[in-house]
């Protein structure tokens, strides 16, 4: 089998460098370029010291691109759609990981991101890049925009449940834990170690933007009873989602189970964690440093309505480069673990 | 004014030794003993290394304890229980820092600790010890159980909505981040630090023990539409409770201000922490190591009736021993801050 | 007893929140004005968030300083040089927390800091402000130059070694590990949390500049034995030296005792840590986390003239605040404990 | 080519997970048993977390033990060596990971290890597991005993030194920084997160174990001036070796570049890390998480005969498993990395 050329534009940001690190592994790829404005010329690893002796890469520009099978945009938000044209006519198969194109809507981008879209048209050409809701889409899609990570992790926990009559109505309410690779690659007086470290900060207590592409995919209005709060916490790596949700039907835990297992039974980078003995009993992210699984665990209140839903992933991997190279695999007809089959480290 | 003579049974545990730091430097006390069954006979620093050329305590027994005008029991769960008449007769004043005496009636201790409390006349003798909902009573008591450190983060933050419409009926889901010192001294497999550390372990989804106590305060019923779930985070000191309220009526966020300042106002160690700039604009826990402060915040969501209730303290300080020493001042009629006025490290 | 008027220039880092921190409990001291050119005008507790409610005092800028009993000088290294003149006519007293002054010739200047000092006259009017070393000249001083934290953290676990035969000549390699906290408020790429979070960076392996201050204060020449290796560590606060001391003449570990006791007898802030059970055999810095004590403990190879010294403490308290209080104690005859009197957290 | 047939005796610990993780995606090996007294018939997944569904191996006894092409023994200190005729008896070829054959005398184990070594005649029969010291050896053992973590972190970066002129004789002096996981799977008071956490414990200033096993392979005597000091910090995975070497004759950098090109221009795992600019200058075990690198740079004093070399490791892979498996590749004519490939993670 011939190898799959690809690029990818934006690589010295954290996604990009994750990207990069799968592509350079994954047994039928070819990386073309990598693009730094500010790096380029530089070899990949000065930025990516984990790199080091594993490429002789270096960065290019944007403008230097050149045509390949499939190009990946690791930009930061606002940035793809700006170039959007060019990005297209370089590879007939592209993969973003920005924001730019999740939401199917101008309205959503104006209520969300407060922005007029400029490209309206293209929106519902991108399809939404979680593969176990959209799998049949992406298989012949050219054009997928990866989810955002809060996103994924609330989604891939809730999803399953929303296609049963269990949740609707329902109230649930996420709380979203998550690790300071999430900001990004510059520096800022919030990431600062004296003040990130130890941190528990409550950064969006209402209003997150990634409730819009969460409440498309979960098919609910903005004025439903979906609530989302997200807290900045210890970890470099990884996001924690805990749902509350309040059942509109009377279920045991094994309906629960048997829900996850109809909608996940296949799946082979979701996994049910859900013991009664051990340390690890429900999904904790720390584990999952560097693979693609996304951990689903959950309790219910026997008591009363109450279920508790607990995701764990990598913001890095299920969350974002991991995830585009799913897509990848799904979109070219490879097996979907290829180069993903990393299991995590324990202890960590 | 002559010291008051004070005592501490249970002194080699993490609360234990927190009550030692803070009567230390308390002008009015003079500590007369500190116990430890297993290291009897062993200066108190050799435990507490921060204690180290401040004092030359050593450690008795308990069957070494001498009468004394107030005794604190920082024993673990269930063993203030096992000798109160005996503790009760070392001392006019008694303040206890386990569960042995926070709930009400025995109904409660059989729902939340499974037990049949061999005292139940005793319960109602003891005031719950949370100054901002009892001050009145505590001024005059004589036997005060401490709270819960969850409860109490909980609690203050909801206590005041509570007493307005606005939360009657609501719906509240209560999220505490716990730090590894809420388990005491006892090393075990989940606090090994390989597996504990980095961790984000929802340890209790449901059905927690201190949300019997919370229910009491907060003069709800077991099937209310309370919900409480608690996580262990990579964190020594400190808890943070996000609340989610959904109010049964309408309300600003002004009218939020006002609810709290009325019910706080003039309280010594709550803090209203909600800005609009800077870092640190929600309560976060570790600013608030060694200190007595509860810091409370929220945020409400202005297209709907949720709102975002952030509480955090020093689970040792206002969670336990700061408490405590609070308490004692009252009841002693000494000012409140006495001995309680570190104001806290930054940046930490 | 009227109270010492202070002011702070310098109040928006690190070391000048600290001192603001402790000037506020000082019994014996008024604070007049704390400056900060970028947040004139703001009230302090947004810059250092511990303060909230301690203190309604605002920013001033440098230019509105006034005339005061004594003024600290929490600059930036070569900001308090520049103004040098305009400072010491506002106080009789002054204490400089920078590194302006600490170096008695200009030669060390242009070797260790590669300026041309600009103001060569005025270094010999400061007194080093460590102490231990200098208190008799402390106690008269109108000026101070308070030691660098990675120095002194060196120096008191050196200095009483070097006053006996022992070290003469001693081949000494210190290896300081170093806390996030001591490069200052700015955020930069390597203080960026996903970066520096969880490293070992070993980042002045030769050449770092405390050398100088260190080789001043124990009398050696540049060409000496004396190394010196930094290495930037996960924490926020804090500094440990490990001293490597090749002894010149054999010694028992009596013997080292024998030389610090003496040396350190009646200090109040100095602690001889050495063990042989529990878990604090030898200093820590974690423990000491709000502290002016610097705790040292040593231990000698029975096989050999190797003698390890372990010395450590918190760099913005002893290391800089902490010792400017302790100074400006000294220098207005005041117990010297005065407003340093806590004794750390355990655990934290 | 048909599968080697291994089995792994001491499964449940740190080492042996790692081992399993490896051996299972290793495309040449069949695992056939792993043993745990204490958790025989438990899924392995179980006690290490990160294996769940990726297999579904139970742990058996050791008791249990079938023959296969090549046995593992990941047991704690003490316990390989009680047993050694049985394991001997069950598979042509043993990779020891245990201290219990690495010294090649009694002597050395009287010293080091305070005990008469039982079987003598077998330690001559074991190559010190460093490939990159005794590869040729390896290719034709049949028994290899993996070197200690901490052994391993400073003996690959000061081997090379050690082959030339410039370290005879020279002083040396290493400072070990280890995380908590080379501890092993017990709980323990040192381990206990709050305690653990933050630390900075010099728990072995003289005399540690390995010391024996370096003296060997670097040919030195005991009386010799080679020092070495182990200090407990804050960090799961990973070790970095600070050496501080006094040479004997003059180098430039570029000489001890020379050294460690030529020693280790071909090894797959030894990378030179020694850069002018960027964050990762010089080697910091984070990124190394997972991977079988062992990461050397140096620092050359310009004024004097003082060379400082950090190396770093992850202690649970190329200080114990990741060797482990190399050798195992080595022994069995296979390509050194194969299953060892893994690049490490950045940020982390």
């Amino acid at each position: 089998m011939s190898k799959i050329s690809v690029s990818i534009a934006g690589g010295s940001g954290y996604t990009g460098g994750e990207l990069l690190r799968l592509l350079l592994f994954h047994p039928h790829v070819k990386i073309k370029q990598v693009t730094s404005e500010k790096y380029a010329g530089k070899p990949v690893f000065k930025i990516h010291p984990n790199l080091r002796t594993i490429t002789s890469l270096r960065f290019s520009t944007i403008e230097e691109l050149k045509d390949c099978d499939c190009l990946f945009l690791a930009l930061s938000h606002g940035r793809s759609l700006h170039k959007i044209d060019f990005f297209c006519g370089l590879a007939p198969k592209l993969i973003d990981l920005s924001s730019d194109f999740r939401l199917l809507t101008t309205e959503q981008y104006r209520r969300w991101y407060g922005i007029n879209h400029p490209r309206p048209e293209l929106l519902t050409q991108f399809v939404y890049g979680i593969p176990e809701i959209h799998r049949q889409e992406i298989k012949s899609a050219t054009r997928v925009a990866c989810a955002g990570c809060n996103a994924t992790a609330a989604l891939l926990g809730l999803y399953p449940l929303y296609q049963t009559p269990l949740c609707h109505p329902a109230k649930t309410i996420v709380e979203v834990k998550a690790g300071s690779s999430q900001s990004g690659r510059s520096p800022s007086p919030g990431s600062h170690h004296p003040e990130r470290n130890g941190c528990y900060r409550v950064y969006q207590p209402t209003g997150h933007r990634h409730i819009g592409e969460i409440l498309q995919e979960l098919s609910l209005l903005w004025d439903s009873s979906f609530h989302f709060t997200a807290t900045s916490v210890e970890m470099v790596r990884g996001i924690q989602a805990v749902s509350h949700v309040f059942l509109s039907e009377p279920a045991t835990e094994k309906d629960i189970w048997k829900t996850y297992r109809q909608f996940y039974g296949s799946e082979p980078f979701i996994r049910i964690v859900k013991d009664n003995s051990g340390l690890y009993r429900l999904p904790e992210p720390k584990i999952l440093s560097g693979t693609n699984f996304c951990d689903i665990g959950f309790s219910k209140d026997p008591l009363s309505d109450h279920l508790v839903v607990v995701s764990a992933l990598d913001n890095l991997m299920k969350g974002a480069a991991g995830q585009a190279v799913q897509n990848f695999n799904i979109m070219n007809g490879l097996p979907e673990k290829t180069a993903l089959n990393f299991p995590g480290l324990h202890p960590i």
